[in-house]
């Protein structure tokens, strides 16, 4: 197919290597120039504007956060002025609902399609094309992109017709997994202070009810404080766990755990750790307990 | 062996039955003595007293809490009046740590060994002889007690030599487990208001990152709100909260968490939910939501 | 002097009338043109747009929200475009600090003069010329408003020269009036379950340590929950706090009090509790404890 | 009147001073004797051990902790075996709602009288005779007591005839001072990061809404980090949160934010600051925010 790729980062620049792999011709579009090249050089045409990346059956958008998903779509020369009509925009950026909603809706008015498809898995995963792809939007639209997500992930999980709801799931997941770290910085303060080894806590845990990939992952990392090199840096979980709060709040759902944790991360970067990984907002219990 | 065996509730039944089944000579005490007679008529002895059930190699205790374990330890004809020197007290008991270090002291005291090997299993698996045992204490008492943890689990967990650290362990499970409802209850109760189905949620995140027994266990259980009959009551719960809040803050250990739980616990069974599956705590979740 | 004044609501309707009476000739503007024609029988002009409003030495806007400061402002016929260079805009709604830095540097690229200056004081303390009026800006603007506020208010406390600290001052004058609802909400449940009469709780507090306004005006209203009529909306309220927090975010400061208070005026709101007043986020409290 | 008087601390020191100038004979007990014999030097009798000062028509006690109570009470040579039938003892310390339930009973099976009479104020209060004293009991027991509270208070407040709401009333007005700090440290915080000089902003609460002594007597301390000497210490302040807490949980009745105070304290304490004052419990805020 003809795929417009726009945004190389960490997550985007293998996945749209991925796509080119898969024989897919990929126009790649990144604010940083350099970066597009080195995929130019595989294969890839590079384009000038979004709006070049644009001229295609789907344009897929890969970025850090809402900001820079509207710049490249509403902004000048962007997406929503060179999309073909019935052409397809799939973002798999973890954004907003909201945004989500209006993504849909102008892409709705200027006869074009859009659906959410935002992935868990971290840069290796996406390397190995072993992405988990959570995809809502139109049935028709889903289909089309389903070639897309054979080259990139290992599962896709289809939840609706709506967009939005497809962010609103990988906001919980992130969520989700911001308990789980903050559940376990709790209980290894305590058992450190109590003088047990945090490592055979961790091994009862994971030996039994918790042997899940959110808990082994990160278990190892809090206990050994190795919260660099960044995964996942400090601003993009607390941009995440704000995002979760407004979607909760604009439906008048309280969140509690969610208090606990956007407060550690404030906390934590304002003591100074806002360049390590997510899992450094731990740092705030271990604080708080007299332990750092 | 020659095995004393306290406590015959959901747990304790089953438990002591499989070391009948073991080949061991098994003398239960129960203070509803209906229980006691039913194991009776499959083999076992009926001790009158807890001190009956303790002249043995060995005297097992597993029962509802703290108060329960220290009336058969320290009351009138309690175990520690009967144990001989040289035996062993295995606590299974979810107790606090603080009764734990009491029980080693006195049991020290009287020249008999006393360890702490609390468990992680509902009563199917008790029957199955498929807990998992987590055990602290000196190492011969540990070894002695081998006979008696290969009849009742699957695996065994050994932390130190500190009985009460196993404790602390055990209640650093049950708050995870706590942590694992109040977080997905959160998430479904927004779901559900966004107008997503709480089930398909649920899918993804069992199917990526959260495929733990903690989760699967418990994820059904509180999309269905199906609360009743309870595996582990409300109040259970409660304690077990409290208990591992006591632990730390005797440690100056603030547990955020563990506050939005304790509410939570205390909250539902306000409002009349004490009867239930201790996963009603999400019911309060639902209620703040205005969904319940 | 030659006044302009936005907004004509519960609280801006007697502040223009003082102005009035205080001599001052006043031109109105209110999107309901009946509230303005009650005033125009009294005097003052009627204005057709904000812009017609601003023609004038100073005009000043109370608004409800941000939302209504911005489209007064920056829509068209707003005050930015019609405001004399060299005149002077008073903001004394409730707005956010981000908010006022936008008007601050909105108005001195036009050549205008601009102070924040919220007030606390109910619409009786309005009539009765009564208000506190927190002002900030250049001293300069706050000279040349000295005859608006001397017909306000009782009092004026000046903070400094940024516009946005006066903002910030009243969110959290607001926030510890919602910490007092709090506060006595939690302590007239826990007496109300023990059988002590709260009001005699009250009169302990209000005739010891606590004998303020933000105790003697609420505690009454609480206890006999009288929450209709609404003096202060709870909209307002979740308004007022969800500002303060943004505030506190941006300055990466953690504000624990601040998310329980958020969380019980969203339960209070999902649980049908919208209209009443403000100080009906208590209802979440009783409801919690089994009581409402 | 023939009064005993047992606990000669910051407070109770004081108080019994006041009570021989009013005319009293007092006879005193402290467990450190140097301090009772001071006040024997100014006429009071000594008393050797609890019991001795129980032998008088009324018996104080003004001590430290449950545990202090219950040991000059149910101890060898305690009131209990020595208070003479129709006499009573007037408990003024801030003792737990449980305890007063189980010294009324305790009292009552002797044929003695028992009330809870705990007090507000500083040491200076009780120098002056200014103590506000809040009174719970039989209608004649507080009768007898008028002459005592004559000689320390400058009011009382008689709440009903159940003496353990007495202490419930003073754990409530406690728990609302340390709401106070917690609110106020907040606020400050962020003012602080905003570039705000919190005096100003202090200035603003205590000149509109918020001008009583609960406020006014820790504004500035808080602001000036004056937390030394130590009016009340942390662990007392920790002491009075979880007595608070537990009087709730014993009615299922959650507060939030007697949540926040406790892990404020703890994390203040776990970090060396167990001496201060417990308006130092409001460094944990400053340090969540980069500003300790």
């Amino acid at each position: 197919m003809q795929l417009g790729f726009v945004g190389l980062g960490n997550m985007g620049k293998p996945m749209a290597r991925n796509l080119a792999r898969a024989g897919h011709q990929v126009t790649v579009f990144n604010r940083t120039h350099s970066v597009a090249q080195e995929l130019s050089r595989e294969g890839a045409r590079m384009a000038n504007t979004p709006a070049d990346a644009a001229r295609n059956e789907i344009v897929i958008t890969m970025l850090a956060d809402d900001h820079a998903v509207e710049s490249v779509t509403f902004g000048d020369k962007g997406l929503l002025s060179a999309l073909p009509k019935g052409s397809l925009h799939i973002s798999m950026s973890t954004i907003s609902p909201e945004l989500a909603r209006r993504l849909l809706a102008a892409h709705s008015e200027h006869g074009q399609q859009f659906i959410s498809a935002p992935v868990f898995g971290r840069p290796e995963a996406a390397a190995a094309a072993k992405l988990f792809i959570v995809v809502a939007g139109e049935r028709d639209s889903i289909a089309k992109a389903k070639p897309v997500f054979d080259a990139l992930g290992q599962r896709v999980f289809e939840i609706d017709q709506h967009p939005d709801h497809a962010n609103l799931v990988k906001l919980s997941g992130n969520f989700l997994i911001m308990c789980v770290l903050e559940s376990l910085g709790e209980v290894f303060a305590v058992a450190q202070k109590a003088g047990i080894d945090p490592k055979s806590v961790f091994e009862v845990l994971s030996g039994t009810l918790f042997g899940a990939p959110a808990y082994t992952n990160y278990g190892p990392r809090i206990i050994d404080r190795q919260f660099s090199p960044a995964g996942f840096r400090m601003p993009l979980g607390l941009k995440d766990i704000r995002l979760m709060m407004q979607a909760a709040e604009s439906h008048s759902a309280p969140m509690p755990f969610a208090n606990v944790i956007r407060d550690h991360f404030l906390g934590a970067i304002a003591n100074g750790h806002g360049d390590l990984d997510w899992s450094a907002m731990t740092l705030e219990i271990q604080r708080s307990a007299g332990l750092a």
